[in-house]
């Protein structure tokens, strides 16, 4: 596998990341995902504008987006994808040397891109998922799509380890989201999702399920699922770059409904998949 | 200079982190900062055990301790250190692939171990030291000593752009502990400092402080430091491995008492040295 990483298109085991490198010793980097449909980057602008609010809020002078996109096909290409494909971004403070929590606003950014195969998941997205339920432990700036995310790692290995696709999260009384993904419900034909704040990250699916709903008279709300009311719903769903729609039919062990994908949740799927045929 | 990883020892320049490292793309791992007195490494087991339990808490399969000695103190000869040096030593999961935030049970930790030099600190040790507060951003288990440090980085360079040594946090309205520090109130001749729980790190300096004002019947307290109340105390002092007993004469620029360091932080802080002197 080729990847990109300062300048150069490497061998990924030729590629060596300094030990002092802040990402490595503090997660002081931030990273977007993205994937292709038709052979184009999807919502490419939207991610730019978050990857720029995520190093806008670390305080990361990386400002050379205008070359990600060229890179990310120059890294498909060496690796000969003729086909769709998914992508990683990560973008580190730099490295700096002796160990300190503060930094040099001059320190350079160092930027790692790589492309892999895009995972196959018919059977999630046609059967749905299992999640597990998690107390919310992480910090308090989840609009920051930020690599600190250990937290992230130990609720998503909790689920992984019961089987489940996803842990999703709550804080006090409320559902924020999933370690990875976005978290909606429905209730009587109305979708609802966790409002935009500092403890969610502002999703680009996310977005495009508000638009979809918009477009086709869904009736759809930001507004939070309250934790003890999460089996008054009726459909449950995840969104992400890689998670696309995924219904959820299981919550901690309890089968949703009849345990299968909800009617409205596949019919947003259905309006995603043609929204992204025709992007 | 020449650090150790996985067995080797190299010119920093010549150890390669894979971008595949949990560490770099999760901040999926563990450290300890240590440093030696008399040639002889501080707290050593105290420093392990805190270790073990951060590894045990991140489930991060890491058992080799009783090498650990052995390598800081190789790495300290290859670096011709013939006096007293500090250590780190980071612990991150291991490599994995394709990029999943669960995770193989088999995979191995990568250990880094480097020395370096120790700072001169004398004149913040004698003059004291200026901090901000901070709200406390950071996740709910600030026990476990894991590399996911954005937080901190933040906090700190907030301190470090206005002059400051560091940023203590508050979460809600009681005082937890600083970015890379625990933090200590003094009030009519009693130290106070917040009690052990998942919003703190269990500070081995902090320790020392609770045995040597019980030795020397100071009266010693586990409370919460309120914020509205800060400037009711009458000394405040940080303590951590590097930063040892630090007075604080400024917080968020109101001088603290007549601005010198305090007559008890400078009693803990002989009594410190007369420890570490005989250690």
């Amino acid at each position: 596998m080729i990847a990109y990483y300062n300048g150069n298109y490497l061998p990924v085991e030729k590629i060596s990341i300094s030990p002092f490198d802040r990402g490595f010793l503090f997660s002081d980097g931030v990273y977007e995902a993205l994937r292709t449909y038709n052979r184009k980057l999807f919502m490419l602008k939207n991610h730019l504008d978050r990857l720029k609010y995520s190093l806008e809020q670390t305080n990361i002078n990386f400002t050379e987006f205008d070359k990600l996109e060229k890179i990310i096909f120059a890294c498909a290409e060496k690796n000969n994808f003729t086909h769709d494909f998914s992508t990683y971004i990560q973008i580190t403070r730099g490295i700096s040397f002796p160990r300190t929590h503060h930094y040099n606003n001059q320190i350079k950014p160092n930027l790692l891109i790589y492309t892999t195969e895009l995972k196959k998941r018919e059977h999630e997205l046609n059967n749905g998922v299992s999640i597990i339920l998690e107390r919310d432990l992480r910090w308090n700036r989840c609009d920051i799509k930020s690599i600190s995310l250990l937290p992230n790692v130990m609720a998503n290995q909790n689920a992984f380890i019961k089987g489940c696709y996803e842990a999703v999260f709550y804080r006090d009384n409320f559902i924020t989201e999933g370690s990875h993904t976005n978290f909606f419900a429905v209730k009587n034909g109305k979708v609802i999702t966790a409002p935009l704040s500092n403890f969610i990250l502002n999703g680009v699916t996310r977005n495009i399920v508000f638009r979809l709903c918009n477009e086709n008279n869904i009736p759809v709300e930001e507004e939070y699922i309250l934790l003890a009311e999460i089996f008054n719903y009726d459909e449950f769903f995840l969104t992400g770059t890689s998670t696309e729609i995924t219904p959820v039919v299981k919550i901690d062990n309890n089968i949703i409904g009849n345990g299968s994908p909800g009617l409205l949740t596949k019919k947003i799927q259905k309006l995603f998949y043609n929204f992204v045929r025709n992007y």
